[in-house]
């Protein structure tokens, strides 16, 4: 049994901030992005990148548009370092790209990670030291004054060593780390020391990124805590607030939305949410979240099977099936009442001169993300007869009538229900052939046919085995139909009347075939339905007939 | 390349609740719960669960602490049908639990809904028609004031088949779907019209489920229509909100935590957010999120691997390593210094006297959803010296002396830069005996000792392998290890003199062992570290001198 919580854990407390602006706010263009896949989502991983996997991820990152990438930790091993210096050196940095490294708050570990830069055009040092009570507590052992000087002493090796490098243009982001846990008042007291030292302008702003190293509390909070720091840290126009939030609660992306609400200027995270433990705000979601709103997000995620595929290998992490957006069940619907009103929306679509996306519960196009409509409806047990009826339309091009979907919907379901399973399109073609258009082992399969005219009437004349046994049938009607009926009765067939029929073109050109479908009544006035398929229009009728006749 | 969003997608509305009371609010306790696995869940699955398994989640939703299960749709067909109306007749349903099935508003169908029900105790029969405008555009093409009639109908419905059944406590729901898509007023008309004919009390109420059937917005817009509703809808007493978040911005757990702030009195939702497309409020997350913050949830996930079993198993997906509280990585930490701050947190926890939870990078204790600690660290090429130190102690209670630890992590991140995986425990056990304790093909190897005094000194005399020759060894000292080293160095051995020397034992009673460390300077001023394990503590440290001199 769970335990009473309330010894062991506390509500975290809330932010005094009555007149908060954010809940007012939309946002209306993209934050700046950094992506610290090859930091914070490398050394999350069971298997850290080899610095191949790391090369690949580098380009993908800007390939999809990344203009910041922090790109590790290279004072924590050769193998950091290597990667990094043979990056900016090997010329696989674009120009309008920043990379940037993390470092601790210590002379040697600084003066690594600016050399491991060197020759960069701008690069981004990353400073961090934990200013959280329950670090300074727990794992440092220090008074706020040391932490803060730590901190100040930092940014005075940030200074030195970028005028001992003066190659590179510079700039610096320091995290206040566990912000989101700290007091307020002790980060902004820290963030101005480091200010007071940095010298930051409006045109060489100071990065402060304020993480949510673990999320804590609900994403109004840190939204809370973000407008707090926003109105409160001086000279606000010198410095660019970047938010780094984790998802601990499951509310990441959340909280880094209400933090761009609240002033967050740059959002950090990773591609699927990659990163230590519950991962970081999720990169793909957070930009398609203000796509979908109509705004830029200056991320490119069009081919985003290739995302997957690259961050999959890279992390060797799968991307859930629900993972918002590229998930791969997240634009499938499998009910029947979701599948028929997305056919009624693709419907609409068309039929619609704008081109506003309204389509029920797909609030993407899939085929803004370079997925297919096809794989949008799937059919299982709980699908009804709008599933199949569009796998039939989508897959095979036959529009069934309303009717006949519904008659053939208690096949597909038979079908759904005795296999368990989800049903592929071959399933659901199958079933349709040997209910409808398979005469094999039926009553009645047709060899060959002709018609004369007599005056008005219709006489037809068929080579049709009944039964196994080759015949020769005719009938008069006034018309094909009836005249095949008649045919179909002589040869003791069932007294059919034909309520409804229908026929389409499948294809176009030479390869073009017909679809016609009817529907019947029985002497005993029950409904039954036929389908033929035949590169002959009146064939496909006469096959469409017999198809009824063999299923009463 | 992304086109330009701004043609085919809008901005989401803003709500107009200036005096918006729900930031300044905390959840203080826990929402009423309703699963819907078996329903929501079950119809978004790949392959729907059998009867079995629908049960077998049903029992464990049950076990879990769920009052309130949605087992399905059962007018959708017979396999709905007789798994409820068998579940209700078995006696599975506990009597503190009620069963709800949801139905479109059809008279056979709702007929059909209280039917399966039949001799429930209590049971909840949930009504839906969709209000929202794209549905009644595109897939109805109805006015507002026909799908107003579509749930008044509904409702009374509901209300004289209760009277047909009269031997179950009929409760009701009502939900206007697509809520959050819909206009705000139309819903509060449709609920109120509602209300009209059921005539809820505050002790019979009526639950109005709002859901975000496709999560459209960021998650405050949501609270402010919640709380919009809830200041507006007439009786509120009468009234139980109910909160359906969908998760296709990401944002569906924060969506529920921030409506229950801004008036939800339930959350409806699934196991580790199954669900339609991007899936529903996962309930774990939900429930473990007011926990750490000391509510009690009212749900017991205290075992949460056996949780995650029967989900994996019934529903076929994956739990993702990264999924909040349960996933395999999420009380992990790979990365030295994260590593080491959860030591120190550890230690300090054992060391207070309070319950507090407070160690960092870990929300919750592992151990109170089941977890051990050992599996929190793990040690890869990020990881630097904590990581192995903690194996080192918690698999083999060994507590390696902090240069020892330095001196170790030089191996260790060796091996795993080369091997480029993840360390496995047995993978820096076999390191950590390769370096310091095998003798195997060493220059000293130790057959056996004795010790003599000779006044106030020692004479070690020990039968030693030395460069495979077996040789009689012999050293004065003033203590054993000066005796020991004395006799080393009279064999060729290096000069040493000891720095630092700690012992103690592993495990307890006749099984335990000793282990011995001990740091030596060499001749030209080098550190050199040894160590040694025996069940003899005397034999430890000469082992440990052994192991020193082996190692210069």
């Amino acid at each position: 049994m769970l335990k009473d919580p309330s010894v062991k854990y506390r509500p975290f407390p809330q932010i005094n901030i009555p007149d908060r602006q954010w809940p007012n706010r939309t946002i209306t263009k993209a934050p700046r992005w950094l992506s610290t896949d090859l930091r914070d989502g490398n050394q999350s991983l069971i298997d850290p990148m080899s610095a191949d996997k790391k090369r690949r991820f580098f380009d993908l990152l800007c390939k999809v548009g990344l203009k910041e990438i922090e790109v590790g930790f290279p004072s924590s091993g050769a193998t950091d370092f290597d990667f990094i210096s043979g990056l900016v050196r090997s010329g696989a940095v674009p120009d309008d790209v920043t990379v940037q490294v993390l470092t601790q708050s210590r002379a040697d570990l600084i003066a690594t990670s600016f050399d491991s830069l060197e020759g960069a055009k701008t690069a981004i040092v990353h400073l961090y030291n934990a200013v959280a009570p329950m670090w300074r507590k727990i794992v440092f052992q220090m008074e706020q004054s040391e932490i803060k000087q730590i901190a100040i002493d930092g940014a005075k090796l940030l200074r030195d060593n970028a005028a001992r490098l003066p190659g590179t243009d510079w700039r610096f982001e320091y995290s206040p780390e566990c912000f989101s846990t700290a007091e307020l008042d002790f980060s902004l007291e820290v963030c101005s020391a480091v200010m007071d030292v940095l010298q930051p302008t409006a045109e060489k702003p100071v990065i402060f990124n304020l993480p949510a190293t673990v999320e804590a509390a609900t994403p109004n909070v840190y939204a809370d805590q973000i407008e707090y720091f926003s109105r409160n840290i001086p000279n606000r126009e010198a410095v660019v607030i970047s938010l780094h939030t984790h998802n601990d609660r499951g509310t990441g992306v959340a909280a880094a939305e209400l933090g761009v609400l609240a002033g967050g200027d740059r959002v950090e995270g990773c591609l699927f949410g990659n990163g230590e433990r519950t991962g970081n705000t999720c990169l793909v979601t957070a930009a398609l979240n203000l796509y979908t709103q109509g705004v830029d997000p200056e991320l490119d995620f069009s081919d985003i099977d290739e995302v997957i595929q690259t961050v999959e290998f890279c992390n060797q992490l799968p991307v859930h099936p629900r993972h918002p957006y590229g998930g791969e069940l997240v634009h499938t619907a499998f009910s029947g009442s979701h599948q028929d009103a997305i056919k009624k929306g693709f419907a609409a679509q068309a039929a619609r001169n704008d081109q506003l996306w309204e389509v029920p519960y797909l609030p993407i196009d899939p085929a803004d993300i370079g997925r297919s409509y096809e794989a949008v409806i799937r059919v299982n047990s709980q699908s009804g007869k709008g599933g199949a009826a569009w796998v039939m339309e989508q897959d095979h091009g036959l529009k069934l009538p309303k009717k006949l979907q519904a008659d053939f919907s208690r096949d597909v379901q038979e079908l759904a229900d005795s296999s368990g399973r989800e049903l592929v399109s071959a399933d659901i073609w199958q079933a349709f052939e040997s209910a409808y258009l398979s005469e094999e082992s039926r009553k009645f399969q047709l060899i060959d046919w002709q018609e004369n005219h007599s005056g008005a009437d219709r006489i037809f004349v068929g080579s049709i085995r009944v039964n196994g046994q080759e015949s020769r049938l005719s009938g008069r009607g006034n018309g094909l139909m009836s005249s095949v009926i008649a045919a179909l009765s002589e040869a003791g067939g069932p007294d059919l009347d034909i309520v409804d029929y229908s026929e389409h073109a499948i294809g176009h050109g030479s390869d073009a075939r017909a679809a016609a479908y009817v529907e019947c009544r029985t002497s005993d006035g029950r409904s039954v339905f036929g389908a033929g398929i035949d590169p002959d229009v009146a064939t496909a009728s006469v096959r469409a007939l017999l198809s009824a006749a063999n299923r009463v």
